[in-house]
């Protein structure tokens, strides 16, 4: 194999975690150890940026800041939600991806890592086949990243441990407090958490139930469909038992028409997705309405995604990984794949990373298994548990100065444009 | 003075916080090392378990547990909201009063330990008061808790510097995901904070802006009536200059009419207060229909006053101390007093224990001076954040258990009850 002799460009995109960053420090790091790779560039912005021609030279990073990428939640090149859409927009994608290819060749650049979810791995296909039938060579190499661990082939994504520790100890310590509050007038608290079509989210909450008996006691998930009486009749039930319920809700739950009960149908996303809020304080109406309980509702939003101050150490060493074995499948000759986890064993847990191709990937939603959440869908099972458990193991030594966390702030020092501005 | 031998009654009161268990711990340790204190019992939450004679005896936990009572959140003898109301319902205070003292006399209490807020310190002075008149000896001593920090003459109360350094650090990590995010359209995200008159905990969330430019770019406190026109001007001027604006908001946020913009006022707690919910959401109806900006909200409710995992270890060594410094008190033969915290200086932070008397304490409301906040009225100035700081220095060493946190519950063996049901 002929090596390829180049730059580099890593970009992020889509909704930031807490270890995206960590991705990123694995791509720069493992980079700096192949002298084929001649500049290291990020993409601010993810593709808006390219396509913009804002090119930050992380070069010019101090060591220190790159490390401290491992520990720093969001997405630290900034992100977007720009989507190279060749169905509904075909001329501006087809003008995109020219622009690409443009401010490719205007760079060098040889090496494409893009770290993201579902759409953004169908981005990074796309670019890989143009490569192909443009004759230009860039290996381009997907990084999975989601906090909603819906990619299908890896284990599971980068983001997902990290946020599913956070919201089960978030549901565990709003347990504590509800049922420290708890007489026999009883009680129900509702949180909702991310998720739209898959329910990992929810479900990971399962983990803080450390007894029969503890919460979360109900988890609604969006594959299962709401069925408000069976709901209400459980709420019943568990107060009569335990005096509070706490309910766990991921935001994209459905009635048996298939329409989600927090959808704000009024507002749509760049992708055109409904943009949702308040399953939560709508199930808190019926909860009240039927039941008369008192009901408060926890609405953690992007704090759960961003929650670096105490993501999973699983979580963030396997994100370094993704982003270095990118590097290395490149270096290899690959292109068009996305880096995969593999999970070798359970208990103790062993994991290593694999290829997979990204036409596999792209567009492609996982949703968890019918068979991992109980009969009558109120909670995820144990096979669940074994699943997810691993993912949340070991504590991050977060840096903190003057009692909060220390983030790392790049300097991102531009790389000259040499093109003209995006028409 | 005459040695007092008998026994021991602790209880707790109003919202749990992440550190109001170890008052508890404090309060139990001390007790242990005074021969005078015969048996040491809990109540049952609060006063509405004391007068169910619902006693706990702690005697019979493991030192471990009580040690561990140090690093779990929420009230772990239960709690309640339960008053003794003499003014709206003076035969009901009266007597649960005359059973009060059955209790204490039945049991042979001659300490009692309130932790608690307002109310509570009020129901300890009522007590106290009635010690005197019916000769029957009980210390009656109160011990400072709220996260609201609303109590006057203690420079601050334990609960809060956990609660501000959890909402500082998610206000941090939600500013980096948004901030990762925004590009030339804009954005907004609102946290919503507790704090109903006093706007302490939403104040405490500037400790995250570490620079001019950084998050938060407007707090909103319920103590500066809301004007929408000038909010609406700065959250356009900082998303001109940021990208993106992040906003917190004290839920019980005022119009200039001192109506909570919030406020649902359908819904009333045991106190009479309007259950509230959704400044946030308010708002962002307000900043989606005037500037048409993608916002989004977060309203941490629970999950901020129970945050264990990420809890002060300054706060934490203080609410132990003020356990220790009430039973300390009542075996110098002290009553009707509440231990305060008693700032010695900033730099390096020094701070030890004092004592003021229930009387002062009961229902005044301690506000955030005016001077404390920017002529503006959106931010505290750096005499708050000199105030702040040192309040969330430290960080506690939770005990893990398979990634999540480990709390301690007590076995809570039941005293056994001698008195017929209360009537």
């Amino acid at each position: 194999m002929a090596e390829l002799v180049g730059n580099l460009l890593v970009a992020q995109s889509g909704g930031p975690t807490a270890v995206i960053n960590a991705s990123v420090a694995g791509v720069v790091q493992e980079a700096g150890r192949h002298e084929a790779i001649e500049e290291i560039y990020g993409g601010a912005n993810g593709i808006l940026g390219i396509l913009n021609e804002d090119l930050i030279d992380l070069n010019e990073e101090k060591a220190r800041s790159i490390e401290g990428l491992k520990h720093t939640p969001a997405a630290a090149l900034g992100t977007c939600r720009y989507k190279l859409d060749f169905k509904k927009k075909p001329d501006q994608a087809a003008r995109d991806m020219d622009r690409l290819f443009e401010v490719f060749k205007a760079h060098n650049i040889r090496y494409f890592f893009y770290a993201g979810g579902n759409d953004s791995q169908d981005t990074a296909n796309k670019i890989h086949e143009e490569t192909i039938k443009r004759g230009f060579e860039v290996r381009v190499i997907g990084v999975p990243k989601t906090i909603d661990n819906d990619l299908p082939h890896t284990d599971h994504c980068p983001g997902y441990g990290s946020v599913i520790k956070y919201n089960a100890a978030t549901v565990m310590e709003v347990a504590a407090d509800v049922g420290s509050m708890a007489t026999d007038d009883g009680s129900c608290c509702i949180v909702e958490v991310m998720g739209r079509a898959a329910g990992w989210i929810a479900a990971g909450t399962v983990l803080a139930k450390r007894t029969p008996e503890s919460a979360p006691h109900i988890i609604l998930l969006p594959e299962i469909p709401f069925n408000e009486a069976a709901f209400i009749e459980k709420v019943k039930e568990t107060v009569a038992k335990a005096r509070c319920c706490i309910v766990v809700v991921g935001e994209g739950l459905k009635n048996d028409k298939g329409e989600e009960i927090g959808a704000d149908k009024t507002r749509l996303d760049a992708f055109g997705h409904a943009v949702l809020s308040g399953a939560a304080d709508r199930l808190a109406e019926i909860v009240q309405g039927r039941l008369n309980l008192k009901t408060r509702t926890v609405k953690l939003g992007y704090a759960q995604r961003a929650a670096g101050h105490f993501a999973s150490e699983t979580d963030r060493l396997e994100a370094v990984a993704c982003g270095e074995a990118a590097v290395r499948a490149a270096m290899d000759g690959k292109s068009g794949f996305m880096v995969k986890i593999v999970r070798l064993q359970d208990h103790p847990y062993r994991w290593t990373t694999g290829l997979q191709d990204l036409k596999d990937i792209a567009n492609v939603e996982h949703l968890i298994p019918r068979e991992w959440i109980t009969e009558d869908g109120f909670l995820p099972n144990e096979k669940f548990v074994a699943y997810a458990r691993p993912l949340i193991e070991g504590e991050i030594n977060v840096p903190i100065h003057e009692g909060l966390p220390r983030h790392t702030v790049l300097d991102k020092i531009p790389v000259d444009k040499v093109l003209p501005p995006r028409s």
